[in-house]
Parts: C-alpha cells; sequence; structure tokens
C-alpha cells in the first residue's frame, strides 16, 4: 500500500486512528485462532458510519482487502488479514444508543462489548440471551459477523434470532439500512439476516439494533455426573421428548472434567466418565417444576449423582466452570484447537463416540465438551503446532470429524464460522451449486472482491502468511 | 408460448398436470389480491423436485416467466401471472415426510396446507406457532415464500423464525439445499432465511424443514372494551412494559367490531370504540397469573369491561370473531383492500389515528384491525373497484398511509409481502442503494429473471393486465 493511499486513509480517520507501525499491525496479524496469522498493510480506527464509508470508498477504488473486526476473538482465523490490506476496527463505535422498553429493543453500534449490553439491559429487567465463551471480551459487531451462539442456544437460539436492523457500508461506501424496530417486516428480501454470520465478506456493520426479552425472573443450575456419555446424551433426549425445552444443557467428557478440576478446583467427582450442567430460567415455580422433573430423568438414565445448586451463587462457580473449559484446555499443551462441528441433537452420542474412535485412530488427544442441547460439539485438540507431523494428524482427524458430522445430518460449524480454517470443507455442507450460489451472493455486494478476501471460499492459491505461525500467548475465552 | 414448450412441458410433469385451457389458465390468473389479474400461458403441477428442476430448465432456456403458487391466498398480487409464463403450483408435493420428536422439527413439502401442519404436530405434543388467517387453505410453501405471520407473532415470532433448512430448485434446475435439523449452524450465508419472503423471486422451494415447541399445556383468552382506541393501544404498551408477553393481542376498532358483529352475532357491546382480544399460553398457573395481571392492566387503563373466556370453547369463538373480520368486511362492499402497514408498536396509537384521519381526508371507509401487540395493522378499505374515482381516492390515501408508517419508524408491510401491490413503494424502507443492493441479489439467483417478474421490484413498463379487473368473489379468509 502506497504512502498516497496511507495519507487519505489518516486524513478520513485522522492520525491517531491510522496505524502502520511493524509493532502496530503485528497487534492485528492474528485472532483467536491457532494457526493462522498475517500481517494487514494499515489499520484503521474509524470513529463514526462517515468515516467507515470514506475508508471503504477508498479500499474499493484501489481494489485493497478490508478485514473488518472487533476484539478478535474469531475461532475460524475469520479475522486475519490473510491477504494484506486495511484492518478495520470497530471498537470505537461502541455506544449503546437506546435500550427501548416499550418496544424491547436496544440500538448500539458494533464495538459495544457482549457482556455490556447483558449489564445494561438487565439492569433494566430486560435480556439478551446470547452469551458466547468471549462474552467479556467480544464485540457485538463481532458476534454479529459470526451468528455467535453461546450457551442458552437450546432455549434461546443465536444472535441471527435477536438482530431485527443493521445499519451497514457497502463495500462502494453506501449507507444502507435494513429492518428496525419492527416486530413484523417482509419489505424486500431480509438483508438482515443475510449479514449476520457473513463473517466481513459483504459488508461492514455500523449499527445494529437487537430484540430483547423479559429478564426472567428465576433460575436454577443443576448438575448430573455419569459413568459414561451415553447415558448423559440419552438424557439430552429424554429431557428434550419430555417437552422440557431448558435454557442450558452443557456437557463436559471426562477429560475435560479432569482438566478444568484440575485448574479450577470446584471438586468435580473424576472417577465420572461424563457430567451435564443444566440450567432452567422462568417464573421460581415453573423453575422449580422442571428442575424437579430433569433430576428425575437424569437419575432415571443412570446419573450417579444428581446435584441441584443451593443458591444463584452456587449455580453461578457451576456455570463458570463449563466457562473455564478452553482456559483449562488450553494450559495443557502449547497450542489448542477448539472445533464446533454439530449435529441435530438426536445424535449427539454418535457424534460424541465417533470422535473418540477418531482421536485413538490418529492418536491423539481430544477433549470434548460442549452445548448439548443443540447438539454443538467442541472437540478440542490438545496439541503443538511445532510438532508438524502431529499437526498433519490433527488436520486429518477434523477432516474426519467434518465427514462424520455431516454423514450424520450434522454441520461443518455451529458457531464459529467458516473463516479460513473450514473454507475447504464448506461444499462438503452446500454442494458445488451452493458454494456457486454463495460466491454470486458475494458478488452481488462486493464486485471486486475486496471485503474479507480469502474467507468463507477457499482461495489457497491467494493464501498470504507472512509471518510465521507462532504458540498462541492470548487470552483463551472463547468456547 | 408455442406448441413445442407446452410438449416438453407436458412430457415432464404428465399431461394430466400440464394445462392451457382458458378455463384453467383463468383459475391462476388471480389471488386473493383485489385489482390485479393476468392470464398464464401455461400451468403446470409438478409431482416431484426433480420435474420442478425440469420445468425450471425448460423456463429458464426459453426465458419464460415462473410464477411458483400454492393456494393463492396472497393479498399483495405476489401470484398473479402479470407477464404471462407457466404457473408452477406446488400443491401436489403436500407430504409430511416426518415429525422428529427428538430434534423437534417437522419435514414436508410445500404444498402442505397449514392447518394440516398445526394438527399432525399438535397431535403429538408439538407445536409450529405462525398462523396466518389463510392458515386452513394456504400451503406452507406459500407461508415461506411471503413469510406469513399471524396472531401469535408477539410472542412466538413469525414463519422466519422456524425455517431450519430448505431444499429449492434455482432458476437453472439445480437443486440446492441449505441449513438442516442443526439448532446452531453457520456454515456459509443464511440462504434458508434469504429464501424466507422472497416471494418466489429467488427459487422454488420444494421442501422444508421447520422447528417445532412443546404444545403449551394451558391457554387462556380475554376480552377487554374500551371507549376509545387510545387507550386500548397504552394497555398494549403497559402489558409489554410489565414484561409480559402474551401470545396475542389484537384489536379491532369501533368500524370492524359492528361489520363482525352482525355477520357472527356474538355479542359484541357497540356503544364500545374498540375491543382487545388477548390470549396466554404456558402452564396452567402462569397463564392464570399472566391474565390475572393484564385484565387489571386493562382496567386501570380504562376498560369499560374485561371479560375473561370461562371455557377453551368461549376463548375459541372469541379468536374466531376476530378471524371473522376479513370475510365480515368483504361482506359490505364489492372490494376490500387489506393492508398491513406496521409501526414499532410503542407507535401503535399514533399510527390508528394517523389512519382515522387519512381516512376522512379522502373520504373513504378504513376499517381497521390487527395485531396490536406487533404494532401490525390491517387498515381495511371497504370500496368498489368498479368506481375508478373513489379507487384512485383509495390508492392516494394507502400512499399517505404507507408514508406514515415509514415515518414512525415502521415498514410499509408487516406480513403480506411486497409483490405488486406494494413494490412501488419499497425504496421508501430501503432506499435507493437498498433497492440496487435486492436486485443485484435478485441477479444472483435468477440472472435471466424469469422468477415470478414484476414483483417486488417495480417495473410498470412491462405490466400486462390480460383481464379486466373484476369483483373479487372466491373465499377470503387471510389477515
Amino acid at each position: 500500500m502506497n504512502q498516497e493511499i496511507k495519507s487519505q486513509l489518516q486524513s478520513i480517520v485522522g492520525d491517531r486512528w491510522m496505524m502502520d507501525s511493524p509493532n502496530e499491525l503485528y497487534v492485528y496479524s492474528y485472532d483467536a485462532t491457532p494457526l493462522y496469522q498475517a500481517m494487514p498493510d494499515a489499520v484503521v480506527m474509524p470513529g463514526n458510519v462517515e468515516e467507515v464509508a470514506a475508508v471503504l470508498k477508498v479500499a474499493n477504488q484501489y481494489r485493497i482487502p478490508i478485514v473488518s473486526r472487533g476484539s478478535g476473538t474469531n475461532l475460524s482465523g475469520g479475522t486475519v488479514p490473510t491477504e494484506g490490506g486495511i484492518v478495520l476496527v470497530t471498537n470505537r463505535l461502541h455506544t449503546l444508543h437506546e435500550v427501548d422498553q416499550e418496544n424491547l429493543t436496544a440500538t448500539f453500534g458494533p464495538g459495544l462489548i457482549t457482556a455490556d449490553l447483558h449489564r445494561e439491559v438487565e439492569a433494566v429487567g430486560l435480556f439478551y440471551p446470547p452469551d458466547p465463551g468471549s462474552m467479556r471480551i467480544s464485540t457485538m459487531g463481532g458476534n454479529v459477523a459470526e451468528c455467535a451462539g453461546g450457551m442458552r442456544g437450546l432455549k434461546y437460539g443465536v444472535t441471527k434470532d435477536y438482530i431485527m436492523g443493521i445499519e451497514a457500508v457497502l463495500p462502494s461506501g453506501e449507507i444502507v439500512r435494513f429492518g428496525g424496530k419492527n416486530a413484523k417486516d417482509v419489505a424486500g428480501y431480509d438483508v438482515t439476516k443475510l449479514l449476520v454470520g457473513s463473517e466481513g465478506t459483504l459488508a461492514v456493520v455500523t449499527e445494529i439494533t437487537a430484540k430483547l426479552l423479559p429478564l426472567p425472573p428465576a433460575k436454577q443450575t443443576m448438575v448430573a455426573y455419569y459413568q459414561d456419555l451415553t447415558s448423559a446424551a440419552r438424557t439430552v433426549q429424554r429431557v428434550i421428548a419430555a417437552k422440557i425445552i431448558p435454557a442450558t444443557m452443557e456437557f463436559l467428557d471426562h477429560a475435560t472434567m479432569a482438566v478444568v478440576e484440575d485448574f479450577a478446583r470446584i471438586g468435580l467427582p473424576l472417577d465420572m466418565k461424563a457430567m451435564l450442567i443444566i440450567e432452567q430460567d422462568g417464573t421460581a415455580l415453573q423453575v422449580e417444576q422442571d428442575i424437579a422433573r430433569i433430576a428425575e430423568i437424569c437419575r432415571s438414565e443412570g446419573a450417579t449423582e444428581v446435584r441441584l445448586a443451593q443458591t444463584a451463587d452456587e449455580g453461578a462457580k457451576l456455570m463458570a466452570a463449563r466457562r473455564a473449559a478452553l482456559s483449562a484446555l488450553a494450559r495443557v499443551k502449547p497450542t489448542t484447537i477448539l472445533e464446533d462441528a454439530t449435529v441435530p441433537r438426536a445424535n449427539l452420542a454418535t457424534m460424541v463416540e465417533q470422535v473418540d474412535v477418531i482421536a485413538r485412530r490418529y492418536d491423539l488427544q481430544i477433549c470434548t465438551f460442549g452445548h448439548a442441547g443443540d447438539g454443538n460439539l467442541h472437540p478440542t485438540c490438545l496439541t503443538d503446532e511445532r510438532d508438524r507431523e502431529e499437526i498433519h494428524r490433527v488436520e486429518q482427524a477434523f477432516e474426519e470429524i467434518f465427514h462424520a458430522a455431516i454423514k450424520l445430518g450434522g454441520t461443518i460449524t455451529g458457531e464459529h464460522g467458516v473463516g479460513m480454517a473450514k473454507a475447504g470443507f464448506l461444499d462438503l455442507k452446500v454442494g458445488p451449486s451452493g458454494m456457486e450460489l454463495m460466491k454470486r451472493i458475494k458478488e452481488a455486494f462486493d464486485p471486486h472482491g475486496i471485503m474479507n478476501p480469502g474467507k468463507i471460499f477457499a482461495k489457497s492459491d491467494r493464501r498470504r502468511v507472512v509471518v510465521k505461525t507462532h504458540a498462541c500467548t492470548h487470552e483463551h475465552n472463547h468456547a
């Protein structure tokens, strides 16, 4: 990128918010995904939608890649500037413009931290359910770009289910608005939902209107321990079949339990092979009834121990143990590769067994935990990226895991996105005609291909990894 | 369309399922929308996805318009073959393939009648919430094409919120599948949700997988009568502000009440100016508590009478009165034009007042009822299409109503779609850049523009109305 273009960027965002020193570029050369890293040519931090539009116009004119990002907690290499260009950081656009208590909506900039949104709306008795593992550092813009999930997906759905309106800037620099505060709106194609999960490949989202719910007045947490994982998986199916939809049904396998216990010292019984953490919310009475019925099902499916949290604090601690899983696993080996193969929930047990078989076949340490109620697994490989031979086996194993998920009616990614990491596998899920259609949709937004190039669609011939891969040392807190 | 092409169509679907006699074509020349009618060149009724694909290949090759439809209950002229061509009727694809009680999904063909889906899933204790007024005759394919709403949108959302997977045929004849039974799935762009509400302009949907919920065990219905509409609207806001989300909050203005009473004789008090019909579902206790609190709010906001249905049967009767609104209104004058301008619910009262002012200004009879909880109004003009002067005033009035809705942060259509009727107004909502973007999305699917041409995007120069407009006599049951 020549100095003339950099000067244009500087004049748009101001000197302070355009960076191009090697140290500054390095900071934006990676995200939370191991194995992917590349240097951008410049980093800009626009302060309003007009500046975003002006930056995109320059990028479009000179055909410069634009990689928009927030906190970079992405787990699919989606915010790594693999073709260089401009990293556009949206964190300055973090204003919560409004919590509308009559229409039950919140409107905010993409830089707003997810947990800050939670806190602000809960303060007035409202509720924004999606809670990705990274919520304390992730931005809502990132959540929208990836269609972030979390632990409450079973009952409450994912980010897409809450995004009602979007303001975005097209690569041409045009500012567009779709949706809004209307509970029903069928005016043309649903571009709002199309942008959710589009991974920065179509437009830069500059304002978001999200739907809120009343905050459930009560919540209770319980755990159940099992001697085998199949019983735990069967419990999940039985609870759903009993027409109870808990807010959360998480599971940890034995290996994950051991690592979490070692990390968090919360007294997990390590002679057990699996555990479920279940949370229900609603009115106090309903929660009590549901939890009692769930506990009964857990026992009838062979749970060795079922424990109800006696206080909110104890419940929060159990959930924190689950949330600590990735951090705990990340301590064990230099490289932690967290996947999110997902299957229809009835196939959960089969999928977990297949992950086990595949791990043994390739002689790898794969711990599995995740959102059991959603069929959303996180098989997590503890490895060392410096060991090229082992990394090769890891790649083979995950390829088999994706194939296994697809065979079970599942998908290659439940909540982390395609990014770089799964670009080579998308056709498994959507087929060649689906791939071509998605590429044409991409072109409809971005005819010159400047928006996050190389993501979603495999493009190995243009891959540009300019920094050697390195052990990932930044905070892990994302699953 | 020449005989050679017709022969090709016949050889694909069989003689019995290709029709081109004037009488048969006439049947498919209109839908439930007054003022729009045009003759197709042929009607085909394919029996499987391969036949749909083969028909589309022929149409694409010869650049013949394809208008896909089910029962034709459309209210925006969306299924009128305004440029001739082939009407592709999906009603033969009506099989309910599966109700999956473990994954809480149903998979079916687009020809399945909405109410049949309701009945089948409710028989096993499950629930598909969207309930458009036309549900006893509308098909699920039509519901998906229009993103149908209904009376339970406030708590349960609309069709889009339930469609998890789609099989569709592109204009090229390629068969594509997106989504599936996974609670979480972010593999590429969300083409599933993009197809929902795309009004037959992108692809022909040939199979649908929908999310189901557990059927709520209890339900209660109540009505509240008011001396003025503003108090009714304020009640709606107060209920939401009290963090109660009823399943249904419908309102009828005085004019609609009078017409419904004349039609259904259910004893509506005609000295009242407005009524709310409110339904809550859930567990018996929760329903009882919510209904009690709602009744209290109704009274404190000035409801003159609040009545709780004492039995399920009485509740069903009250709901039936609301469902009869359109049929009742349709009896009054030869032509009934039902609109669905929608605003954020907090602006409901303002919008209703503005509709009133506009009706008086143009000296028109406009009755208003609708989904108060969603801000989704149905201002309904009782007129006579043979009176060209009055129809001109109707058009002016509705144009003002759309402008008023947009000014209040609303939209031109909440649940009926853009079709022909609102194609000229879409830019009010999405702006010129949004229009251009939507046209490019359309081209990504349909480069030759054969899919339902003239719909969504105004194209007045190519409009082809080959049959004179006529009083609409077929069943009205759609709002």
